[in-house]
């Protein structure tokens, strides 16, 4: 037999590969001891285990519906369940289901909203394509922008989420230079941004869908509203989605996920697509998976009709606001008398996003990471990771972190350990 | 507001798109009276409510474990499962764990054992790539392989399956013609084929083994072995896996799924991959849901744990075996007095693949279609979709009909419609 060769890989695997959150798995997995503010995890004892329970007991009560669940579905999914996310949608624009101008014939049904954007990553984005992205975004929706070789490019954002004039400008730009046949794609996180925990600003919302329909001048520009820590609110404004500022429903499309509102384990996410995309996305998910567990669905669908759902998400969102008003206890305690950290009040949502000293870098390979990891025991991620753009480009000096997995007690711990890792850091 | 522009949509979703899976379901909805010998779906009445209700019962009755399946799992999938599946295999390939020469770092659990295929083609194939295919194969994997742009290269198959020397030369020929360089793979469906009901002969398997390894000159060609109906047999002789043939586990790619033999429901399926590609699959498939839903690979854990999965399987098997024989005698019933009608007689799965008259046409536009669904309400999987290359090289007089769904009765009066319907054509 002859010698085994090495594979010779796609151009798309070498896109994909090296994604940052494969290496900072393995450094949760290698330092079990740290306490981790990196994991995006949700809150182990905030699972929804009872209602899992009764909403999975009536559902295979029935032997008929119970055989049903055990069979394929649908590529788009039951329309039962797209039916009541229609239901929880008009809830959530506290409208009438039939002032949402649409039909459970626009949802498609995905595993996670992880791979709604991975869908549209294949339907929409050819290599040298452009994502325009808020500075910092999520992660690992560049690793998407990544895989399938598109650009993204950065947009200016403050405290109130991407900075309206700064993409005008940045579209003005892109025209003028020939690129705006490229641009396919506005992404936003509208609620308690990961990592930031910004939302966009009310005003902001119906400014974002007035851009990108103005500047589809040739074809359409989609803004992709990323809507996943939306029900996570804690206090601060109730804001209207930038879905509902697009009238037809032609320009926004909208994905939300029941991994942060009710349970990861069921990779249960959907997206409300413009009509005009609605087979694009079933095509490319066809030949993937032909539909996501049906199984999984069902249980969904009896979550809501058993009323099972509102009062997890209540007694969640008082769980985390306990959380998060811990962290910035403890940052107040711990961090205010540093010079130069800096960090955000979000109010929602999973994450703190916090800023060092200008001299003390937070990447994987900087002093404070390694600090952090091997002596103090604490783990973060790295804001250099949440922008698009060169990394001598990027702000160094941020840090994500996540009140999400730990108790307040290990919270107030964590916090403590990287603020004595900055101090460490910051006197050498 | 200005008019809302038509997406530009990605080359991706061009070769992704048109696929005949979606015209067939539509098929099916849009004509609800119509006996389906074509869907693939499992039989509704075999599937396994009980073992499910127990296996959940268990497994979500203590707590902490309960939590920990509704939370995120890893991309891989849960290594307790495929430590089960490593045990499922050994059993499968009857011997000892230790001697399959493998450990559960080389599974990954996928959404359906489609996603696996997906995932290979996005991390090995560049568009032009190739990819050799018996004659017929898997359609839906044709449709893969379109949506990366591959190109698949039809191999000679008989009733043993495909011909050695068949591959042997065409490879020869690819080599002739500079083309070496872009094959990637030999795809080979190795039990009751998906459509013909056709395994690969026993000498052709390590013969297959050993041609990948020899023509892996520059790089490795794969052998991807799509055992999805491996545990359904009915008669016939036991068959080793092709990845049984090859020694080091550096050349097969092995896959297989729950979905014929448990739930389809689940969406669990598996790969047992060479070293060199667990990184590369689990980046591409990290990109697009960091994992496959938690809670449905833990029930699986708990089916074979408690002893559920076996009994299953063999009741399955005797029941697939009733309807496989139902629609044979149907065959010899109605058919066998129509000239130039002939089929094969499959040992296991679900279909049986009949030909035609020369004369008799069978795709979507011919009137044998037409006169099947319309007049005759009896539906099958046109044979030419089967096929790769241009259509007017295609056998175009065959067809795939499933046996999976109907009951032996409906079996018999499909096949009864549709030996009238060729009839009926044949004679005008």
């Amino acid at each position: 037999m002859p010698e085994t060769q090495s594979p010779k890989l796609s151009q798309r695997w070498k896109w994909a590969s090296h994604q940052a959150i494969s290496f900072l798995m393995q450094q949760g997995l290698e330092n079990p001891d740290v306490l981790s503010l990196a994991a995006g995890f949700v809150d182990q004892h905030t699972l929804p285990v009872e209602a899992t329970r009764q909403a999975f007991a009536s559902l295979m009560a029935d032997e008929d519906r119970a055989r049903s669940v055990l069979q394929y579905g649908t590529t788009t999914g039951s329309e039962e369940l797209r039916n009541r996310l229609i239901g929880h949608l008009a809830n959530l624009e506290s409208c009438e289901v039939a002032d949402l101008n649409i039909d459970a014939s626009q949802l498609v049904v995905t595993t996670g909203s992880q791979q709604l954007l991975a869908l549209l990553g294949d339907a929409l984005f050819d290599p040298g394509d452009i994502c325009l992205v808020a500075a910092p975004t999520y992660f690992v929706f560049l690793g998407v922008l990544d895989g399938v070789g598109a650009t993204a490019v950065t947009i200016e954002t403050d405290r109130e989420g991407m900075r309206t004039n700064a993409l005008e400008s940045q579209l003005q730009q892109l025209d003028e230079t020939g690129q705006l046949h490229r641009v396919k794609m506005i992404y936003l996180v509208s609620y308690y941004e990961n990592p930031s925990g910004v939302s966009l600003a009310e005003q902001r919302r119906s400014e974002v869908v007035e851009i990108a329909k103005r500047w589809s001048k040739n074809h359409q520009i989609y803004v992709l509203e990323d809507a996943a820590y939306r029900e996570l609110r804690y206090d601060g404004p109730l804001l209207p989605s930038v879905w509902g500022c697009d009238g037809d429903h032609e320009t926004v499309i909208l994905t939300q996920t029941f991994s942060k509102s009710f349970a990861p384990g069921l990779r249960v996410g959907y997206g409300v697509l413009p009509r005009a995309l609605v087979d694009p996305i079933c095509d490319c998910k066809g030949n993937r998976d032909f539909g996501s567990a049906n199984l999984n669905q069902n249980i969904l669908i009896n979550v809501f009709d058993q009323d099972l759902y509102q009062p997890h998400v209540d007694g969640l969102r008082q769980s985390y606001q306990v959380k998060r008003d811990a962290m910035l206890s403890a940052a107040d305690k711990y961090c205010a008398d540093i010079a130069g950290v800096e960090w955000l009040h979000p109010h929602g949502g999973l994450y703190v996003w916090m800023k060092t000293p200008d001299s003390v870098q937070t990447g994987f390979e900087s002093p404070l990471f390694q600090r952090a990891v091997r002596h103090e025991k604490v783990m973060y991620v790295p804001g250099e990771l949440c922008y698009a753009g060169p990394l001598e480009d990027r702000p160094r000096n941020r840090m994500r972190l996540s009140y999400g997995v730990l108790t307040p007690e290990k919270i107030d711990e964590g916090i403590k350990r990287l603020a004595d890792a900055i101090r460490h850091v910051a006197s050498t």
